[in-house]
């Protein structure tokens, strides 16, 4: 018999179909049946009248524990944002990012987000947290060569992190080699993260083109530009999750495009750190994988991925309105960024994983004849009422059900007043 | 003794200070006190421990009934989308009209919107649904000339509106002369419109330079742009409220300052449409009064004035991320909409209207060292959890205390049947 039940909801699978008063079945993490109301039995029903039922949304680029930096660099542009952000980082400890990963978690939980693939440091708290709280996540353990320690140490922890936490936590975790961009790591610290990629069939996660001072310091150092320099190393595949992607020549997209790179936009950090606009609607256009993600909130405030989506669509129909429709919006928070993780996820199909949500529609917002317009409109993180992960209920009718919110933001306030002082 | 204490707050007084655990006092519709909890007592106490409170939000722009034409023409430049909903207004009834003003009240309400500029047709409907909501609205029956009846009966039609209306719901309602704009009504109508108010002592809601091709038609008509035109024959004034004003020059810019012009700038629809960025940092430079607003749910998609907020924080960062700080957007949204609307709300100070909402802080995203930016970046409206227009409350711990949601969804739905047939 089936696990679980999710009755009388409107079921958005994102794979073609709205279905009214439907029924969404899972069984053993996976999800058995998404359809019509045939009356199944379950052990468990979830009734999701007049609620959406979709599949959980995923944030393909995030710093999770800098959630602890909130506020601290608000209003300044990226180059001095940075500064300032990099100093108070360094005094962040292991206890203060561990803060951060389960304040972070809590919001995601609480506002859709079923997966997300992060790159920062003391990455073992962060997989220790998730593999507590139940979510889903792609982790990679950034790399600035020369920062702390030397190149050969640096890729021995790396490496023994994507090896320990690979398929931890019931294969909630998977692990990703993380060279933090083409212009802080050198041409062999590159090609070395490479091999070891390779080697474990892991996927890479590298920031590429947010800024154009990157552009400019890597035509000057190589005489190209990132993408083309990641291209001539060999470092551009289909494992590839290139986060930003903004200063992006013609090229350059069909270079993403024939390596069928997966390319994440971060609307709110970069519009917040004038860091410019990415072309999306180009990119998509050209049929290149490009999913949605929140950077760190640091930066994006907030890890609402609802607001990401919105801001995605009048960030491009500013140039073009027609450029952008909602549902392909919505699309790259959830098919897009599963692609992205290389999860089997983002749509609600027999099979895939059990990462689902549903959100409440009885808003007056949502009261619309176009339903994912609507959400994409108008949908908050707080219209989520239930996220479920892994056929494990993490959120059920807005209660957290496995972490303690008191503790974890207390423990974040405590790590936010060690750094201030 | 005071009707009403709300207590062990964070108040964000919008008048220079943040008093922690401090207390609002209400009396007689309006605030008697705003400060540090010295023990007063009241026939009604309200706890808002771990929440702040703050002055009702103003949304400075809006067509309200236009939610039943939500979803209808999503994803289309303005030239276009204007035409499609033109031809689904043409079939709306006084009925459908009041049923989209009692959806976007019930809308404004749960997300802590207290007062609002509207400008619509069949006024009537909207003003007696204001009066039973228990909001707050500055109400302008609109102008085309030329469109259903003519200038002497359009006149006198509004006329008798503006002063039927002006003062009525305990002073909650006051009215405006609202012509469309420059380019929808003749020089000599215009003049009449500027006499009227002139004689009511009303204030004036026009659209201002929405689009480039406003700007170009002026041009062709008059030799000058909609501002200097308006300037020409003394439309403009402290009493005139203009939305958009994205198509402005520099010397526009001047002329709008030196007459002390207030401007609501409403950055979701100006996306969303393609329309443009209004200059607003130039504008707040030069002193210019700028409010904020939704414009209808048509083109805004939902009036939750948090994401005006923060698409406005985006927009204008995109260019100089210093140009916009967070606590500026938090004024547009409540000091700067209360001068533009001509009432003495948007600060918590003795002697104000007791318009304020209460905002659960204890959420994730709200951990920060900074609260307004903390706000800014991660608010929505079901944040808000309390809503207090003239010292009534109209929403407590998240439940509308006059309104049927049920009745108002379901006669909203019927409108929306009704319009697809």
């Amino acid at each position: 018999m089936t696990d679980m039940i999710i009755r009388g909801g409107s079921i958005l699978t994102m794979d073609g179909t709205i279905i009214d008063d439907g029924v969404v079945a899972v069984d053993n993490g996976l999800i058995a049946y998404a359809g019509k109301d045939t009356g199944e039995k379950a052990d468990r029903v979830m009734n999701a009248k007049g609620c959406a039922v979709m599949p959980g949304i995923i944030n393909a680029h995030t710093h999770l524990s800098m959630t602890v930096l909130r506020g601290l660099a608000d209003g300044l542009p990226y180059g001095e944002w940075i500064k300032k952000i990099q100093s108070e980082e360094a005094r962040l400890t292991p206890s203060g990012i561990r803060a951060g990963a389960y304040l972070g978690m809590l919001e995601m939980i609480k506002s859709g987000t079923t997966s997300f693939a992060d790159m920062y440091i003391h990455m073992d708290e962060i997989a220790r947290a998730v593999e507590e709280t139940g979510m889903r996540a792609a982790l990679g353990y950034g790399m600035i060569e020369g920062q702390n320690e030397d190149a050969d140490s640096k890729l021995r922890s790396r490496e023994r992190f994507a090896r320990e936490w690979n398929g931890k936590a019931d294969g909630r975790i998977t692990t990703m080699y993380a060279p933090h961009s083409a212009a802080s790591c050198s041409k062999e610290f590159l090609i070395r993260v490479k091999e070891l990629a390779a080697r474990d069939r892991s996927r890479i996660h590298i920031h590429v083109l947010e800024t154009e001072h990157e552009l400019q310091l890597m035509k000057k150092r190589y005489g190209m530009c990132s993408v083309n320099f990641l291209n001539s190393i060999g470092l551009l595949g289909p494992g590839t999750l290139a986060a930003h992607c903004i200063w992006l020549s013609d090229d350059d997209i069909e270079i993403l495009r024939k390596n069928n790179v997966n390319v994440t936009h971060c609307p709110a950090s970069n519009t917040n750190l004038g860091a410019g606009i990415a072309p999306v609607p180009a990119m998509l256009g050209r049929g290149i994988n490009v999913a949605l993600g929140t950077d760190g909130a640091a930066s994006a405030g907030s890890l609402d991925m609802w607001k990401e989506m919105r801001t995605a669509l009048y960030l491009h129909r500013l140039k073009d309105p027609r450029s952008i429709p909602a549902s392909k919006v919505l699309e790259m928070a959830t098919v897009n960024g599963a692609r992205a993780l290389g999860i089997r996820a983002g749509m609600l199909k027999p099979g895939y994983l059990a990462d689902i949500i549903i959100v409440d529609l009885k808003k007056p917002q949502f009261i619309s004849p176009d339903q994912v317009s609507a959400l994409v409109h108008g949908a908050s993180g707080c219209d989520v009422k239930t996220t479920i992960v892994n056929g494990e209920v993490l959120m059920e009718d807005y209660r957290v059900t496995k972490m303690d919110e008191g503790k974890i933001i207390g423990d974040a306030r405590d790590a936010m007043r060690s750094i201030a002082e």
